[in-house]
């Protein structure tokens, strides 16, 4: 099968296709998204090497353990967990101390024509939902992480920074839980866009100092963290969604003299993400930007470093 | 009266004695207690210039506006606030927006004869409290704050990083809510001084990686920030409770991957730490290293400089 891989710089290449382990179904990728991770990943984080990507949809085609599932239009989780250890008898499967995640770490990635996953890890995506949604699931999953960690909709004033991806994405879901969001952006379009679904603007980074409850931190940038912890009000929550390489300067004494709360947050629920699409609450389409053949993969990972990019996809079944 | 100046440089100075405002007390300081916050001020911290000082025990001397409380023992509130802003009316007056702070910003401190302070920031010092004790109440207070912000008896593993005095403070209240409290720290005296309080203590700054839920960064250096951060488990706390001065350079990319919670925590309830003191639940006396004559101010401070040194006492009534 052809696969984009990250190795000796990224190329696509052919390789021998994946079996069932245990436990494992055989998806066959119709969709796969280029996620900023993606990016960050081709720039060294983790060390990855292999192929990438871990957002998609895409149909059963293989399971032996339990049949049922070949045909199953699916988007599965990134993480892929050991069942046993204390984060997974905790409730915290998704921070489990030996997992592997799907294209990041330990584990071939989606964009390939064919990706071997745990039954556990897949969610079937209703009827209603297209592939060019259901693509979105795992990162759309992730922007409704924060609003199972904190009470959104019993505050005052939120503030999502970043007219990104992500930023988008949270604003959406955020929005569709009754938060009262603000998306602070710079760019034009992606603000507009952010309007089109109802979403209250701001075209700057900056805000009113010490204004808000809830400050999302999504420009993926150090004067973006900076910006956020300013915009937040003493005794509020920064939200932290970017990943960054390496070690970022934050005031750590505004965190102390205002009591500042600043939470970490990853990986979300695909069902809460699922219904979502399914009610049409949230719509994602309009972010992308573009599909490629996965084929074109190359040129398709070159569009989405371009500056001002939103989503670009792969499409599989367009070799 | 006599007071202990920062100007140019650090010096005992002779002042005219406050007069009371309206609401206000004056209070003829008994004992005052050295802070690390002090040493920051002398630095630089917040440009405070004038008399220093805000760990205090004394003796109301004149009250116009409400003669009852002359005779009274008094440990005060170092927040004074407006009353009126959001902050005051939401129940967060310690970050009232208008406030100034004895000995650190817009107010006058404690090491002096006599200071002027709202009624309303008195507290009542018990009989069974002694000068020696009543004078941590301040800092004693800041050690509760974190156990009004988590329920810290229902924790499994608890680390104070940081054996200085804040540290032991911390872990003696901690100890003292029920918390699974071990103090971690490098100086052979103070961790045997918590021994001797019934506290666990590890003879180093680093633990098992990823062990604790809840770790407290009181090291006040960059340094035990990043033993903190690495100690915390995924989905930990992470509380921050010292000072530094400018920003300090923290691995976001730990918080967002392991969803930590970091929280910022500062002025405590002085009723809390006064109730401890009263049942003798905590004794914070043996931290006492010196006590200094008000005269001899700036020997007094050049002591609390001095490396592995715990708590300097200004004594008043010893001019």
């Amino acid at each position: 099968m052809k696969a984009l891989v990250h190795d000796e710089g990224l190329a696509l290449v052919e390789l021998a296709p994946p079996t069932c382990e245990a436990g494992e179904a055989l998806i066959a990728v119709r969709l796969a998204g280029v996620c900023a991770t993606d990016l960050e990943v081709l720039r060294g984080y983790r060390d990855y090497r292999g192929v990438m990507g871990h957002e998609m949809v895409g149909e059963v085609v293989e399971c032996p353990d339990d049949p049922t599932w070949v045909g199953r239009r699916v988007a599965p989780e990134i993480n892929v967990t050991c069942g046993h250890c204390h984060a997974c008898r905790h409730g915290c499967a998704n921070m489990c101390e030996r997992r592997s995640v799907m294209g990041i770490f330990g584990r071939p990635g989606c964009f390939a024509e064919l990706v071997a996953l745990p039954i556990a890890n897949l969610h079937v995506v209703p009827d209603s939902v297209d592939d060019l949604a259901a693509v979105f699931v795992e990162p759309l999953a992730a922007a409704y992480r924060i609003s199972t960690q904190i009470d959104v909709a019993g505050l005052q004033s939120v503030a999502v920074l970043g007219d990104g991806k992500l930023g988008l994405l949270i604003a959406m879901a955020m929005a569709e839980r009754g938060a009262p969001v603000v998306l602070y952006g710079r760019h034009e379009r992606k603000l507009l866009l952010a309007e089109g679904a109802g979403i209250a603007t701001r075209r700057s980074e900056r805000g009113k100092p010490r204004s808000c409850d809830l400050v999302v931190e999504a420009t993926g940038s150090a004067s973006g963290l900076k910006d956020a912890l300013e915009l937040v009000r003493p005794r509020g929550t920064l939200v932290l969604k970017s990943t960054f390489q390496g070690a970022v300067n934050l005031n750590t004494n505004r965190i102390v003299v205002d009591e500042i709360t600043v939470l970490g947050s990853r990986c979300g629920p695909f069902d809460v993400a699922l219904d979502a699409l399914a009610r049409a609450a949230v719509d994602p389409r309009p972010l992308i930007d573009a599909t490629y053949p996965l084929a074109d993969g190359v040129a398709a990972i070159e569009h989405a470093r371009s500056k001002g990019t939103l989503k670009v996809l792969l499409d599989m079944r367009a070799l």
